[in-house]
């Protein structure tokens, strides 16, 4: 009986402040590959880790190094990018060049039509030449490109949960591309973590309200990721909904049956179509997925159901873990060859 | 200069335990007529009304009578009953027959169709033949039938938020009415007084979930009503889900359009539909309604979207209040010839 | 049976985008006085009062004018300062000097002693020669004067909650008023309506923390009061604490007994000291106040505990009614010859 | 490089299904030393680990076994029991004779004084002759008699809170130990899993209340604790509150200085006491700490005050980690010669 470990794998982050990055920092302390950071850069320079987050006082006590990116030590495996969107597209090129992997968290790197980027972000893009070498980093259908990537674009919170729901009827054509709704509620740790008005807890608790009604950015990354999936366009109706929790959302996502299948029949086909995905659960018989199960955890739990002609599929996650730190950890387990479940189970 | 008020109007309650009710006597109490109580029953006989509402201590330290819808006292004006399902039927035939108005706050004298009320509530109805006095207690649209009602059936909480979105589209013909979904998210005392494990906090709370998917009782309800404002059978796909906050309810309402309508005409026309009602407020330009905006009024507040080919309506309210207690007092001053909106602004 | 009814009370509100001054509006509104206001003043001029409290769309949706005091017209009857702390006292002197009664929530004119205000204000009085006409507007105690009084200061809320539940043991010289402890607990709206990073729900929600330990402003103002039922000197080491819900303080009382007295004595004896005020319910037998009891009300409700050598007085108020808009209600009440509990039950 | 890895472990726990085995089994799950279940048992036989807590579905999918503490394999290292007050009782007998180490998470074998069990928990000790071979579990203070002994007793939630917030103090006889008082707020996972009444979700959400004032079986294990460690009888006034939140305890200790000593010096002194202790963080300076810090950590985090001649010590834990869980580990840890801190970083 002998336990012997090292540090195998060296970690930077860039843009280390942001709840997305406190979660990557919590799960990496924990990976049994042994993780050291050679870089946490945050325009907070001079700050703790700790001060920042006191989870980690006594645990990561060390100050943030600037924002540079070009200052990543040579030696860094992979650089994982928490940063506001816009900014990693600076970053990414300089990265890239030094031969880093990267994982980047932003919406940066995920659409494939610039034009329908520069009109949701609001902003040229700048590093376009390296969208072709981006990989949409949601392991349980891209996992062969993930493993030879060296740019992860990480997936948006709300598209990891839309996209597993609808996907395997997307690709079994059960369902009409274009009759795709989805209504997803969200905790508020997903609106980040700068003080606004909307997010004042005496005016955001024991509320819950729609927001960017149809015009929300994540829209067409669901409408591009399930469009490839499906082999036909797919129209989404995504109508986000903000309510009075720290983490978690639940998608619900409706969509028109194109042939008569019994609930039992397509439970049956989700639940083998995942079959080989680690993080992916569905939910047997009438039991329905609860947010609070998949808290901390980088699980998807689904919930399926047929109602008269059309599909109900419930879809919920961590909107910090597997919508953003944990799927990004995943992603890097199969970039470097750990096992796809290493550090999350 | 100079007021003089009397008790204009007794009002019994019988099932004076539940939420509702408790909601119903603090809003009775500013009643500017003049309430008083000439009955409160309970099965917690014996046992004073500031014993389970401690908020009434010093304000209405009464009794409970014993549940006997017999000894309701004869000068009494009108009876609420806010008994759990399948009580009503017991106590609505001898109240009608001493000639006593009566509003039940309950599912039984809703539907129109024995054989979906005996299949959604799991019970043979016994008092059918009054299911034809019973008038849909929402004054938006039938308060000239209210006004002369014996028996009021008070609309469900999700009916309300669901109805009240949907109508003016349906009315006008906009919308498919096979196509509407109604995506429900209310708060748990939603789900009653009583301790459950479903509703144990730290098991409810910082979470949600969906549940009775296009299986719940108040899904034929909104058909019902809906049909017959569209004037042909409208299908709904129903799904509620428990978030956690004590009251309000948020309906996201999809449905597919019949023909091009810009969001601007068609949020006039909502707006215009709705012109004399004085409790559903119609949200103009981007801003959107939130649940906390009408919790503890008899508000609906309305959220007009057009995304592609289909409308998205969002309605708040409160589902204690508008979707139950102050609803039923708007019914009351329908049916007395008070100013609609007395004791509720 | 008649009932005519007018506007008795010109009501003038300067500050009113307050969370304070919402449920001022809100409870005036009900006032069976009736209330008009002759002026509603803010610096967010231009803005109606629905846009600020969108609860008031369709009830009132008139604009607010500039904030000056000099332009409060004449015939108004009472003015209420709902003004962050240290511009009432730019206000008052104009004010009172129009004749105007004032009723002034800030904490300008709660304090006798200059040194003290000055150092916890951390602001120079301006307007001393009127703290000799404000009388501290705690109607169980100071009726009298408040019925004469120009200018109300209206108590802290925190101190409400705290003085009324050590007043009896102080004045009956029951404890030691140099041992008080009071350990507070209150909701997040406390602390205003601006956003800050404190208040931001992921960062408040499922959380709680003291603060200001033992140097909260609100602390000499218990003091002086208590001191002064007590006649002698009051010493009060006060720590607050923000608990992660929107409305209600707990605030727990320790003191030293000076005598032996058993609990049920010493519960007769609390209840006997209110038994004249209306607001103020003693919880009898081993009853416990929660908040929520309390919450939209103008009650005070107290638990009695004597453990060894020690009371424990808990006490219950919504921070916002008893501790704030109500209690100023029940102020004018009292001022202007109302029934206190007028519009307040 | 490389890393292999066993089973070093085996671990039993008897009564599987409480929220504080929950938490055990998820901690122990990522223990660098592998942990394999030897037993896991339940009156809930039949049902599956994964059924009872759905979040280790795909996890840990086992049933479990009959609650039978003569079942327990006999290659098992050490037994958790997760059971209610007076089922160790009837257990533990039967397994030290069979050569197991215990680690309790129950009162059972807490106090030292019969009389005050019997009284506190109304029930009969069968096992009184094992309560001098159990050792209190609170590593801090009691390492040396940990790593040897048989059977420990692992601490309750509260006291955890309350003796390290006043052990340094206590020990250094800066305090009067007859003046403590400790005021605690805890989340609502500390009344267990059981639905019931007073944790109804729209009961206890949105509300506070004390309870058991002065009469928690909690009071006197902290009594006994803080005796040993100021060598002198120690008199608590304890007195719990119920927060709405999940998880997480705030005890404000409140005590009499017996000696002038500056905030600074006070602070120090307790940074000093804490120094080898991993999981005590004592905040610098201004700053307090914050029960969500704490969350899903085994830290403790103290605050510091001296306010005129009393000390006032904030601590923060995890009710469910370092309030039971992850302190039973840590415990586990110190009697199996890992490092104090494996698994819990």
């Amino acid at each position: 009986m002998f336990v012997w470990r090292m540090h195998m794998i060296k970690v930077a982050i860039l843009g280390a402040t942001a709840y997305g990055s406190r979660e990557l920092i919590r799960w990496l302390l924990r990976h049994p590959a042994g993780v050291s950071f050679s870089y946490l850069g945050s325009r907070q320079e001079g700050m703790k880790v700790s001060d920042v987050f006191p989870v980690f006082e006594g645990v990561l006590d060390v100050p943030y190094q600037p924002h540079d990116p070009d200052a990543v030590p040579d030696d860094t495996d992979v650089v994982f990018l928490t940063l506001p969107h816009t900014v990693p597209m600076e970053c990414v090129p300089r990265l890239l060049e030094r031969g880093f992997r990267v994982i980047d968290f932003s919406g940066d790197y995920r659409l494939t039509d610039r034009a329908v980027y520069e009109k949701h972000y609001d902003h040229k893009h700048t590093d376009w030449g390296n969208i072709e070498k981006a990989v949409y980093g949601m392991p349980e259908f891209f996992a062969e490109q993930i493993a030879k990537a060296e740019l992860v674009a990480n997936p948006g919170c709300y598209p990891t949960s839309a996209i597993l729901a609808v996907a395997p009827l997307a690709k079994h054509g059960l369902i009409d591309p274009r009759s795709i709704i989805i209504d997803a509620k969200s905790g508020v740790s997903g609106a980040g973590n700068k003080a606004k008005p909307d997010y004042h807890f005496p005016h955001c608790n024991e509320s819950v309200h729609a927001y960017k009604v149809g015009a929300h950015r994540h829209e067409p990354e669901m409408a591009q990721v399930l469009s490839g999936i499906a082999g036909e366009k797919a129209d989404i109706l995504f109508v986000p909904h903000l309510i009075p929790m720290d983490r978690g959302i639940l998608s619900t996502a409706y969509a028109s049956l194109t042939k008569e299948i019994s609930e039992e029949e397509m439970r049956s086909l989700v639940t083998e179509f995942y079959r080989s995905a680690p993080f992916v659960r569905v939910k047997q018989g009438q039991v329905m997925p609860r947010t609070k199960d998949t808290i901390d955890t980088n699980f998807c739990d689904l919930g399926v159901r047929v109602v008269g002609r059309r599909a109900v599929i419930v879809s919920c996650i961590d909107n910090l873990a597997k919508g953003a730190a944990t799927q990004a950890i995943e992603n890097m387990n199969v970039m470097f060859g750990f096992k796809q479940t290493d550090g999350l189970l």
